[in-house]
Formats: structure tokens, sequence, C-alpha cells
């Protein structure tokens, strides 16, 4: 795969998902007048067609395709590529039954909805890299094409199946990855509760158990069923590459964590060619620019802060959320280019024309069912032009001020049965973290916890740790150099606790962070629902904790605060371990809001990182790179405000309003 | 099936059901001097014995119901004689297991219970028809048999089976129904998400999806299901009209929506002689005796106005509900009475003596645990005299005042997975606008949606649509007819959207509605859990809504009242179009209570429809035919009250009393 | 079974569950030096090493285990052996899937967790009953073998398989418990509902069913499950008796029913050679050490008063529950020594040494992970010391003062589906009325209904019922045998009503109570959530009540309190029937806290019990016997408290603290 091929192909992509199948022809010929219209760059083609592809097995139907892609084409509109995988019709389901996907429970789910696949199934293997390799040799150089979008959205609505093929897949994975069985005997602990195999066959998933089941054994399936999709994709993928060479290939990620927790993106990314995102607004009561900000920020750095492309989001409200309220007036652009800001090449939708049928016809879309006479469409065209406008910044990189450590293998080891508190929430730490920096109008780059060697503090003064449950032994020694070269770190409670199998790292807790942070943990002391604790600070200021408190011996560290109260009272709860030329911070309880951020100022300010001057919920965020420097506002509040600019001016941003201040990269020598 | 038998065959039945074959031969004796001592007219009989009856298969026994009916007959007590089907016997599931339910994730249900049939499979429905024709045979012209009960309360506790049978059967009902396979494609939306089927055979029941399934696939099964279990009854019916001449056949519906939703009464009503209903007092927190009110109107309805027969109620507390409160002192006959004020024929009970064994054992009865010796036992003996001074009343008909639009269907169909806001529920609309109409002392019939042509305005001056999300595009002319013919239509939000297959309306929503209401919406937004806006009036009073906001494009209505907050603020919320003679008022919000009832008020007044000037809480009903008119006073206060009679004077109803009034239909000249 | 066997084997038994087969050989050394220190004097062991003797069937490798009894023996630590059942290896599953159990829905679990089996299964018997063998033989003489730990918690994770051979073994149960099929059908109510069955294949496991199953149907499985299980616990010990002669057998119980509804311990206990349990306080917001005495009680009365052993409890938090907080410095030796002055032989904790791995390595240990430098430690340790200094009380009594009525198969019969209230909760009451009790620093022995024959009203001057649900109609000769001797009865509404079968008693409720409360009860009239009534005291005090309601009818008692509103107002709430030289009480409605108090208090007066004087939360409770009177007082407060001594004096007792005050047994003339 040459290396171009990994830069975003699409000069700020504006269009959405069109569905050209669900219309009659002579819609066709209106929806490209539309677009155009609109100004439509890019549309996503061809994800659930496989029947429409298809009809019978082995018989294709290509023509509405040809005439669709050749529409497209000719109106100048790039078009990227579903392999439509991610739906068999429903004749092969009915000559393979078995590769439809079975719960926990032993439930084989039913054809009718979506995403109704084993990936371990061979029938399903045969029939996906056929339909691709038959895709691939009729478009693969088509000249609209310019990005394969292979299945959709791996890992949702189901990543697991529990049938008897994956079993057997599951127990060569297992013998792969372990070697023998007595290593994975050794692996998962299986001694407690007298669970010894003494042969591969023994095993099984796990499925339903009458009390818990082996907490390793669940991660281990976790990430086989995570291998399995993955393996399903790069085996399209490679198709594609041979036969459409020089055409990237991607697959839409579920990046937010806010959206569930599916597939371990960080593995992913190094698969595709160019990162996509699918990122809706969840009315959970929070604010959602702050989420959609984290979204945007961690689908960067799994990209590993290359432009990435938002592929999907709404124009106003979705349908499958319990409450599904419209966006307001101006939402729409400032959701499309707070993507843009934090790196995005674009901002695309699902989808163009809003459907008469099925599950998501209350879905918003850029063609509501009232037509065109109506703010959805106006803002829509709006945007178009507003996207027209920055096309020089493609290819420029968003660059984060601060780093915050997230694994979705930690997330879902975490979240397993039987910890001390059933409401340990390593998203909701996440969530309170980043909400705290977004406060701070810091751009966050995350990491990966196996990222961390060589970390350097100059690029990153301050490195924040949430709730990193499972953590290698290896970040000990890289959390350790980064802080003695000076770096801030924060590490929250319930960090360091356990490897990958959910094995306790030896002695005392947290067995992977005790040097750096400079303690031991003596006992944990979860709080019950509605309980508090006080938490007293240096100066003598309360700060009301909740979920968390444990005993913190100091081997090292200084107490910076104490509990005031409780059952850990007189006990730290916040630490600094000065090491070399930086240190170790360590709370020990939930703090939240301005409890938290009052914590986290002093790492600030330890990290040399000053406030910024900035209102509330106004976005500022650079896009740096050949073409020069954008600086994007973007304004929540309903109140004008003042940005500095470079120059040491300040801008007006208008109410709910985005601005982009371009700085050209200089050539000459600069003004006198 | 002669015409006669659609009249009600039971003056005044009063009476329960009766099991005696729960208990031994002597107390039988004991059962009959007591339901003469209270007046007991009818039983029901024989709904759960064919493991009595048929003991094996094939081998009868029926000396004991002999002697029950014998017994019966010569105390003058009719038999309401029942089919046993819905609880076929231990031998038949052993013979016979795939008779037993399968619900949607795979579960076979167990014998043990009641109602775990599966309507398609073939061993039932000739097992069924079998004891069927040898009860008729034997029974057919006994002269105590004066109606047949068909099997229990189809429906319930299970309507939908998702056997493989199920699966055959349904798919030649599809091929009826739809006549193509390209055909259902159309219908079910199948292009979205790439569901289309090439073959019948490919096509399953609407069993566990990984996400959703296909909405017109589960509401098609959802009609299936009700259709094979009108089809088993239809075959029973059958062979009673054929072997029983003269005897009407029924079977007892659960009309009450607040009993939840089980089968389409407007379907199931056409096939029977008589309307029967069980009514149970649902204790949430509700007005009771309004929500009976409703029930017994859209008894009624469903028996297009003529007179029904209420064949189940309790005599005090139930015992399935989380919780089971007794009756209060005359709250029973005030039920029972109201019941027959709104076209009853009579008033009968589950059951006529209580189980000792069993699952209803402390459901309440007409002959308690304790004896006779208690108060229960008094207000039935009591009630038993009071109906058989009412026997003039049979065959008069309750006349309904303002018509209200209701659908089993639609409300099937709104109920489905990802609306716009999962708080959509058109019972909680039905109940709202009912409990208005009710405390205006309007007596409301109910009308399909297919039912409403030619429907005039001078009978009907008002009627309501609460929310009929699925409509068909007919309606559109039958209501523009109405209106225009002088009728007033008030609509509320989320009505008109989709077709029978929940397939939307083209072009902007209310499709169906558009033009009669004189408007479209241009989005949709829904409220928040806890979030209100208001609604200000003409006057500048100001509404509280929840729940619904929408944007709603004025296109010939004008505006009554506007969105005063919120994010469609400064948007119509009430509007009225004048067209013709009438006008069509549309509601785009929710209101509860007073605030709702403001705006009934004004489609009263608009009608022409003047506030009747009782007191809350006091109904005042009117039942009219050969034998005069019958006004019943019921009287849900603790205090007596004065109703007007209609030659002008006040009569005064009690404390928690009913009165009724009778006017003999005058013969000769008025008096002068 | 030589009577020898059935004293306590362990003088102050001190220590945990051992789990060398979690832990490498060198670690083993390390685990006996700090079992030393810590004063340990016996250790259960074997409890899931099945997999680790029989690695393949047949295969066994004793060596490690050899080695570990040795090192404890030699170290002069005791060893409760078990036998490994409750986790047969996974190649035994592999071999015999049909093993798993079958959830009532139809789920076959799954290995991988504990506790799978199917106790009706041959091949699991098969296979327990050798692995027993191998192991009696090897060890049934070995001197550091004083007692046999069988199996684990018998009924939990799950106790009920609804497979196919429990099918037919429970058919087999039946015919021995009902001898027909006739029989059956009576004892079930099976006319109800027209479930009678004609052969005895007919019958299947209470399955998932449409609407609610047969309740006596379910109640027999309930008896068949807990017989299934006792059976494989019996044959194991039958085993053990032979090879082992003279070593008692046990099996670790779970008492309280805090913890859940698990087995019929009253039948289980007739089993045992000694009593053991398992106890764990529940943070569900109760005063944990009051649940903890109730446990401690009830565990001793099912012992028959004799001593037992407390075999599982947690030096601080567990991890599976909700939230697990840490005790509190002393909690533990609280704890400890609380069930040690209520019967216990001493003091037995999960675990010895905290797992790394699996389900449960945040359950608090007496070793923990931060190793010996932790308070953990250093109380576990002073804990071993405490209970060295207090061998002599072995073999003494503990002495209640008041009796207590409790029933697992009432309990489990109440909590059936579609009772008048789904918040009638047996435990609830037990849980209200014993805290009463424990406020008055009485002791309490439970009873079950079948041991009322011959109560002695000078041993229990006062009997409480606190929900007595399902109680043979014998109860009543009992009762009133019991009151006229002078015995004071206070019984608690929905008491008495059903027998064994669930079927009501004839006539009016309460049928098994009428004659001794001198009542009927007309109707039940349970409250809505929320909904309170008042009750009036005989000197006009008011008191709040909820839940419940009812019309009592008084036949022969006086009524001391009535309803002051609601819907019963005016009719008795408490009353009292004087008989013979005793009186019964009976409560018709819920009262809590102080109010339940107040007519305890009533009760205690009539039976001549007078208050203790003691403050709240301090407990006195006394252990007589040979060695002589050991007075445990337990201050669960945080001041010093003083308590009285026998000799009239009173001695202190520092917050928090425990004292133990000795009175030997005089052998000589008092002092004058």
């Amino acid at each position: 795969m040459p290396s171009a091929a990994r830069q975003a192909p699409l000069p700020l992509a504006f269009g959405g998902d069109y569905h050209p199948e669900q219309w009659p022809r002579e819609v066709w010929e209106d929806d490209i007048r539309l677009m155009r219209e609109a100004g439509v760059t890019a549309v996503s083609l061809n994800v659930f067609t496989w029947a429409r592809l298809e009809p019978r097995p082995g018989e294709y139907d290509w023509d509405w395709l040809d005439t669709v892609i050749g529409l497209l084409h000719t109106a100048g509109i790039a078009v990227n590529l579903g392999t439509p995988t991610v739906v068999p019709p429903a004749w092969f389901y009915r000559a393979h039954p078995e590769a439809l996907p079975v719960t926990r429970e032993g439930v084989r789910l039913a054809f009718g909805s979506r995403g109704a696949i084993c990936h371990s199934n061979p029938d399903y293997r045969t029939a996906a890299t056929t339909i691709t390799t038959a895709l691939a040799e009729r478009y693969g150089d088509h000249p609209a094409v310019v990005l394969w979008h292979v299945h959709n959205e791996y890992g949702a609505p189901v990543l697991a199946c529990y049938c008897d093929i994956c079993a057997a897949a599951f127990r060569v994975w297992l013998s792969d990855r372990h070697g023998t069985v007595d290593a994975l005997n050794d692996a998962w602990g299986t001694a407690f509760w007298g669970q010894q195999y003494g042969d591969w066959e023994e095993i099984t998933p796990p499925r339903t158990t009458p009390s818990v089941g082996n907490p390793a054994q669940q991660l281990d399936y976790r990430r086989f069923a995570d291998a399995q999709a993955r393996a399903a994709f790069v085996a399209e993928r490679d198709i594609l590459h041979r036969l459409s060479p020089g055409v990237p290939v991607t697959t839409n990620f579920m990046v937010a964590p806010s959206q569930g927790h599916t597939v371990d993106y960080w593995a992913w990314a190094k698969e595709v060619d160019l990162v996509t995102n699918d990122h809706y607004l969840m009315t959970d009561g929070r604010r959602t620019h702050v989420n959609l900000a984290l979204a945007a920020d961690l689908t960067r750095s799994v990209a590993g802060g290359a432009p990435w492309l938002l592929l999907e989001h709404a124009t106003s409200g979705v349908n499958w959320q319990p409450y599904n309220p419209a966006k307001r007036p101006g939402e729409m652009a400032r959701n499309s280019l707070g993507h843009v800001a934090r790196g995005s090449e674009g901002a695309m939708f699902f989808q163009w024309r809003q459907s008469r049928s099925g599950a998501e016809k209350f879905h918003s879309s850029m063609l509501p069912h009232s037509g065109t006479d109506n703010r959805i469409w106006r803002e829509v065209t709006d945007l178009g032009r507003r996207l027209a406008g920055l096309a020089d910044l493609r290819s420029t990189r968003t660059r984060g001020d601060v780093a915050v450590v997230w694994s979705w293998e930690s997330w879902g080891a975490q979240s397993l049965e039987w910890r001390p508190s059933k409401d340990l929430d390593a998203r909701e730490r996440l969530d309170a973290f980043y909400e705290t920096l977004y406060d701070r109008h810091l751009t966050v780059d995350f990491l990966p916890p196996t990222g961390l060697a060589g970390l350097d503090p100059a690029r990153y003064p301050l490195l924040v740790v949430p709730q990193l449950y499972a953590a290698p032994l290896s970040i000990a020694a890289d959390l350790e150099r980064y802080v003695t070269a000076g770096g801030i770190l924060l590490v929250s409670f319930f960090s360091g606790i356990v490897d990958e199998n959910d094995t306790l790292h030896p002695g005392a807790h947290p067995g992977a962070l005790r040097d750096v942070l400079g303690l031991t943990i003596e006992e944990f002391d979860p709080l019950l629902p509605g309980e508090t604790v006080r938490v007293r600070g240096a100066d003598g200021t309360l700060y009301e904790a909740d979920l968390w408190s444990e005993t913190v011996v100091p081997a090292g560290c200084e107490t910076v605060a104490t509990f005031a109260d409780g059952r850990t009272a007189g006990g730290a709860a916040l630490t600094r371990h000065a090491l070399g030329s930086g240190a170790a911070w360590y709370l020990a309880t939930r703090l939240t809001g301005a409890d938290l951020a009052a914590v986290v100022d002093l790492a600030l300010a330890d990290a040399g990182i000053a406030p910024s001057g900035l209102p509330r919920d106004v976005e500022l965020v650079v896009r740096e790179g050949e073409s020069g420097t954008f600086r994007f506002a973007v304004n929540h509040t309903g109140s004008e405000v003042k940005v500095p600019l470079p120059d040491g001016s300040w801008a007006t941003v208008g109410a709910g309003a985005v601005e982009v201040f371009h700085t050209p990269r200089r050539t000459g020598p600069p003004p006198s």
C-alpha cells in the first residue's frame, strides 16, 4: 500500500450516506441536482446493497450502481464506495443459518435488522470476500471512487458471537496467544475456583454461567471477537488494495466512548488507510459539545495525529436514543466545524435523503421529508459554502496541548463484575478530566498505555491518567522516565491495579504505579451511594468527594490534601511525588466539577500551563501545516465573545458562531 | 346466523364464572342455593375443564357437567357455556409438545399455567374443534345454554408464537396479503438496511435481532398472530353455529387499553354474535371510574352501539396487580351499574366462589372465603336485587355525544422502537382526552380510522383524534368532508404520520392530515424528561406542556396559541383551520389536566356543545329504546348531589349512590 | 455415626479457607509461618481442587496435598478437609455436558464459574462419590483432619436445574410424595385452570410459562431441588462416615435470610454432624450488627442450640456486593466475637491469603495483598490472641430469652407471584421483629413451625410469629396449648393462610390461627406504595402503618388498637385474645421502628419480661456450661458503656470493644 494513500483523499469532504436503492430512478436526478445546490463533494454509497447487487447467489445486478456512480461522477461528486458486507442477503442466511450470531445465553439472532454476523463463520467469510472482489474488479479503477468504505461500524450492534464455530476458532486463537494449556491456566488464574483446563478442547466461550465467569476468559474472548472482526476487515481490505491500488480503504469507527464499548480502536487504526469516524450527540444531559470535542480529539489521536474524516454525523435529531431533540439553529455548523477544527478533512452526514421506511426514518438528514423549504436545508447549503472556502486547510494538523491516557482494553476490564464498587466507571472519569481540560481551553491528545515510552515533557508538559485499571507493569518505567525528565503526571484512583489478564500486580496496590507515585494503598474503601466525604486542601478549603476512598500510605510522596471525614479521615487524598525534574500527583477519591478543576489546576500550574483567559464554552483550536495556521474559534455561548489573534489583536465571534482565522505561512521577510 | 342472535340474550345477566370442577359434589347444592339467594340469573361455565371432560384422549366424562347444567337449569339459572380450548390437557402437550408457544427469544413455554397455545399448530386446531364439536353435539340444544363462551381472553397471556410452524403459516399469510415478494419488499421497505427477500421461504417471524427489526415485518406479524387466533375462534364459532343454531357465540374481550395491548377488537367484534368484555380496575393511580367509563364506551363502540355484556369484573380486589386493594363500600355497585349505563346488559363477575388453590385464590369473588356474613356478600345480594328491577332497560342503547378515533393497529405501530421519543404513548393521550370529555359529562363513541366515511356533524359535532400515528391516506378525504360539512375536528400531535406499513406518507408531516389541518410540520423536536415549555394562549394565558414540541408551518390555518419558550419558541402550538362550515384544530404539544381542558373547551365551544353544569365525578348517562329512557346518575363523590331530570326538576343522588330514572315511552298525548 | 462426633471438634477454631493451589510451592512455607504468627488453629482446605487432584479422569495427583496437609500438621494447624465436588473439572463437563444445569428458560449454563451442577445427573453423582471416596481413603485417618467440609454452600449460586433428567427425577420424587396422580392433582389444585394430570409422565418442572405457573408445582419443585442437593450431600457424608470414622462431617450453610433464599436449613441441619455457617455483612443500609446477631441466633437454632462454627466471614470488605466498603477498626473483632457469643466455637474467614486472579481478588482476607504491615493483619493477629484466651468456653451454650417462628418453606411460598401485595416480605417482618427484640437486649431462639408442640411458656414466655404465610393446621393446637399454659403469642398479619401446598385453609382467614387469635379476617386490603394509615392505641397515641390493612372481625379477642383512618378505619388493628393463663396478640398491619416496638413492648409486659436498662447497640449475651458462665458484652457504640455483672457490680466496656466476663462454675460452698 503506497504511503500516499494514508493521507486524506477528499479535500473537505461534504455530503452523506446516499441510498439511491431506497428510491425510484426518477428521484436520482433530483438528488444530483440538489447535491450540487448544496455543494456536496462526496457521498458514501453502497453500504447496505448486497441483496440489491446480488439478488440471487452469484447473479449480479450492476446496472443501477453503474448508473448512480456515473451520475455522481458526471456531477463531480466523489464516491466513498461501500462493501455491503454488513448485511448479507436473506438468501444467504437461508442457506447458512449458522452464520447468524448467538448470544451469550444461546439465542441465535434472526435476520431482519442489520449486522447479524458471526465473523468466525467460514461461509460468511467466503461470501463477503467474493462480493468484495466482484465490486473491486468492477469499480477498482473508476475515477469517481476515491475511498473504500468496508462494512459498517464493526462491533455494532453486536461484536461477540458465542456459537460453536466461534468456540472452535477461540481455541485456535488461544493456542496462538498462550502457546500451551498450562500457560493459559496461569494467565487465566484457573486455580481459583478450580477451573484448570487439561486440553484446548475443554475450553468454551464465556457463555452464561451460574455465578461470575472467569474474568481473564472474558477479556480474552473480547479480544478474540475483536480480532475476528478485524480479520474480516483485513481480508476485504487486502482484496481492495490488490484490485484497486492507490485508493485508500477505511471503515467507519465509532470512537466516542459515550456511544458505547465496541472495539479497540488503537488496534483498528493501524489497519485502515484513513481513520474515519461516526459521531452522534448523546442527549444524556451532559454538555454535548464537550463530548464532541473529546470524540474528535480521540479520533485524531487514534489516527496518530494525522487528518481524519468525520464520515457520519446528524444534521439534527437522531431516532435511536430514548429522546431525540432537534439541533438548535447553528448547532449543526458548530458541530461540523468543531470536528474540522480538531482534524477532520470535512463533514459528512448520515444521510443524504431521509428514508420513508425502516428503522431510521425519523433520523434527520441533509434533505428532510419536508424538502428544501426548511431550516435544515438552508443550514446544509450554508455549511456547504462554508466548507468550500476552507479547502486550504487540508492536510494541516491539529496540535494537542496536553496528553491523556485512554485504553479500551482497560475500560473493558474495569467494567467486568465484582469490582470493589459497581459504580466504578473509567469513562465517567475520562469525561470528567477531559471536561476540566476543555474548560481550560486545552486541546487534548490521547495516548494508549503502550504508547508512553519516550514521552517528551516538552511536547506534553502534563499527562493525565483518569482511570487505568489494567496497565502493564512496563508503564512504570515509561512514566518514571517521563516524570524524571520533567513531566507532570496526574493519576486518578483505581489505576495500575491489574495486568492484561485481570491479574493483580504483586504486592500492594497500585502495583504498576507504586514507585512513580511514591505510595502504596493499604485498603480500598468504596463509598455507598449517597455517601460523601470531604477533602481538605492545603489551604483548608473543603471539597466534596464521593464513590471512593482508600487508605493511602505515603512512601516518598507528600500529602497535599487529606480526607477530612469518613472512614479514611486523616489519610492522604491528594499526593505529590517529586521525582527528578517532574512530579507525579495522585488523587485517591472522586471529585467532580469545580472541585476536580481545583486539583487539575494544581497540576497545570506545576506543569507551567497558564490559564487562557477565554470565556467558558468558547473553543479555540489550531490547525497548522503547509498552508499556514487556521485558528478555529467556536462560540457555543449565546453572546458575542472576543478571542485573541496571533498578532495580539482581538477578534469578535458572534453568538453561536464559528470563525476561522487563517494566517498563511509567511514566505518573505516579516513586515517592518 | 340469524340476526336475532346478535341481540343480548340475557336480560340483565347477573352472576359469575362458576367452577364446580374445583369443588366436591356436595358444595354444588350449596352453590345453587346461594346463587338463588343472590339473584344470580346466569353463570359462565366450563371455561377451564378440558382435562376434566376428556381425561384421556377421546374418552369423555360428561356426567358431572350434565349434572351441573341440570341443577342450574332447574334453578332457572342460564348458562354461558365455555369451550375449554384455552387450556388443553396435559396429555395433549405430552403428545404434541410443539403446540406450546415459542417466545421471540426462542424459549418454548411450558404447561402449568394457561393459554400456552400456538394457534398455528394443526394438532391444536384439530383437538380444539373436536372437543368443541363434542360439546355442541351434547349441549347445543340444551334449554339452559343461552350463550357460547369460546376460549378465554384471546391474546392473553400470549398472542404471538415464533415457532417454525408459525413461520410457515406466516409465509402463507404474507403471500395472501402481498401477492408477490416484490410487493412485500415494497410494503416492508426492505431496501432500507438491505433486507430484500427473493423468495417467500427466506422470510421468518421477527425473532430477536441484533438491532431493531424491520417495523413493517413486526406489524405484519402482529396482524398475522391476531388473524391466527381469530381463525381459531371462527373455526369454533362455525361449529357452534351449525350444531347449536340460534344460540349466540361470544368470546370475552379485554377492550380496555389500560389492560394491555392484545388484539384488534374492531376486527374481532365483527366475528362475535354478542360483544362481551372483561374489565378490571387498574390501581395505577389514575381515576379508576374514568377508566371504567372509557372501557365501557369503547366496548359499546366496538359492538357498533349495540348492547353488550360485561362478562367479568371483580366484586373487590384482584390478585394479579402489584398491589390489590379492596373496593370501598358501594364501589362495586357503582362499577357494575356504570357498565350497565353505558350499554351492558348485566354485570357478571370473575368468579362465583373464591378458589382455594391455584394462582387466583386471592382474587375476590361473589362468595368469599369467609362465606356470607360479610360486606361483599351483602353488596352482591343488593346488586342482584337492583339489577332484577332494571330488566326493562334491556335492548335500550346508550347514545354518545361526541366521537373519538381509536385504533389498536396505530397504537401498536406507535409503540415500536426508535420513535422520536420513547415516551410517545397513544394510550396516554387517549386517556387524557377521554378524561377531559368525561369531566364535561359527555358520553363518548369511539370510531376506527376506517369508519370515518360519511361521518355526520349533526350526529357528532366534535371529533377528537388523540394520537393516530398510523393512518391511511384515505382519512384525509373523510375528515375534509366531515369538517367541510360543519364538523369540529381536534387532532393532537404525532397523528397521520405513516401508513399501515409504518411507511411515512410522502412529503412533510403530517402526511395524511396536512390539508385538513392546513399546515405542515417542518421538524419534530421532542422534549427531554423533566423539560417543559410554555404555551401562550390568545388571551395571554400560559399553559405548561411537556414531551413534545415541533415546528409548525401554517398553510391556511390560523395560529391560536404559540410556544412561549423552548426551542420552538414563537411557533404555533395550537392552530385552527376554518374549512367549509367547520374547523380543524391541531395541538402540537402535550398538555394535561386543566391545560388540556382549556383547549378541548375551545373546540367544544366551536362545536356548540355547552357545559353541563354537573359536579365533577358525577356521571349522567342515558339509555334509550322501546321501553323508554333510562337516565343513570352515578355519584362517585362523597356528598349528595342534584342532577337534572328531563321534566326540568332536579333529583337527589346520595353520596356514592347510583340512581336510575326511568321515563317510559309516552304512547298517548302529552299531559297538558 | 457416634454421637460424640456431633460436638464441635475444634476448640475455638481460628483461620480461614486456604488455597495453596493458587500459589507456588515457595509461598507455602511463608503461609505456615504467618499462620503461626497469627495464631491460626485451623484451615479449610481443598474446596476447589478437583481439577488439581484429578487432572485427567482417574489420574490422581496427591503429592501437593500430602505436602500441604503435612506442613499444616507439623505446625499444629488442624484441617477442615473439603470434598471438592462443587467444581468438577473441565474434562468432566466435556465428557458430560448434560451435567451442566439448565435454567427455567432453558439456558444450559456454562463452565467457567462455580457450582454449575445438576444434582440429578447420574454422571455427576458417580464422579462426586468417586473423588470423595478417594479422598476419604487417603486422608480418612490423617491426624490433621478434624472435620470434613463437603462441597460448598449448597444452593448457591443455583439450586434448581430444569433439565430433562431433573424432570424424570422429579416425577419419581412426586410419586414418592403423593402416591397417586389423583393425590397430586388434589394437592396441587390442578382443577384450577384445568391443569389435571392423568399420568406421571405428563408432569414437567415448572419451566417458564405464559402466565403464572401452578404455585404448588413450584413449591414441590423447590422441595425436590433441595432434596436432590441434600441427597448428594448425604451420599458424600455416608462415604466419609464409613471411611473416616469419628471425624465429623459438615457443609457450610448460609443461614442468614439476608443472604438470599437457598435451602431449608431446618432439614439440612439434621444431616450434618456440626452446623457450620458462612456469614457476610450486607451493605444494604440496615444495621449490620443486628443482622449478624440474627444470623448467629438462627444458626444456633438450626443446630438445636448446640455449639456451631462460623466457617466463613470477612476480615473487611467483600467484592460481590454492589458496593463493598471496608470494615472500620475493631469491627472485625466485634463481628467475630459476636458470633462466638451466640454459640460459634471459633471464627474462620474466607480466606487466608488474598487471591491475585479470578472473581474474588478484591475480597478481603486475613493476609492482604499489601502483606503484614497493615491494619487488617494487626487486627487478625490480635483476634488470634484473643480467641486463644477463650478456649474454656467451648461446649458452653448460648441461652435464648424469647422465641421466634421462622420457616424457609413459608418464606418461599409467600414469595411466589400474585399475592395480595407484591411487597409482602416475610424476611422484612423477621428483621423488623428481631431488631425490636435485639434492641430490648433479648437473645432469640428460632423455632420451625413444626417445632411448637409442647412449647413451654416457662422456657419461652414470649413467642413471636412475624409472618408465617404457610402453616400446617396442626400449629393451631400447638399454639393453643402454649397460650393456654400461660404463653404470650404475638402474631403479625398474613400468617396462617395456606398449607404446605399453597392451598388456603378452609373458611375465613387466617385459617390456621382463627381460634387461637379469636378473630376472623373478612377481607385483605393492601395499601398502595406511599399510602399510609394511622393506628390509634388504647391511650390515643397514633402510630403510622403502611403496606397492609384488613378487616378484622373479633370473635373472642379484645380490640387494643384500631385503624384511625384509611379504608378500614374503625376496625381492629391490634387485638389480644385471653386464653387460659396466656394471651394471643395479633397485629393486622405493618408498623416499623418505634411504632412496632410499642406493640412488642405490650406483649413483653404481658409476658413479664422487664426492660434491661442497657444502652442501645450494646449486646449482652451469655454462654453457659461446664466451664461456667461467659458474659459477652459487645459495645457497638462510640462511647464507653457500663454493663451489669452477676455480682451486682457494673463493668466498663470501652468504645467499640468486646469484653468477656467469665464466672467459673462454683464447686464449693458460696462465700458467706
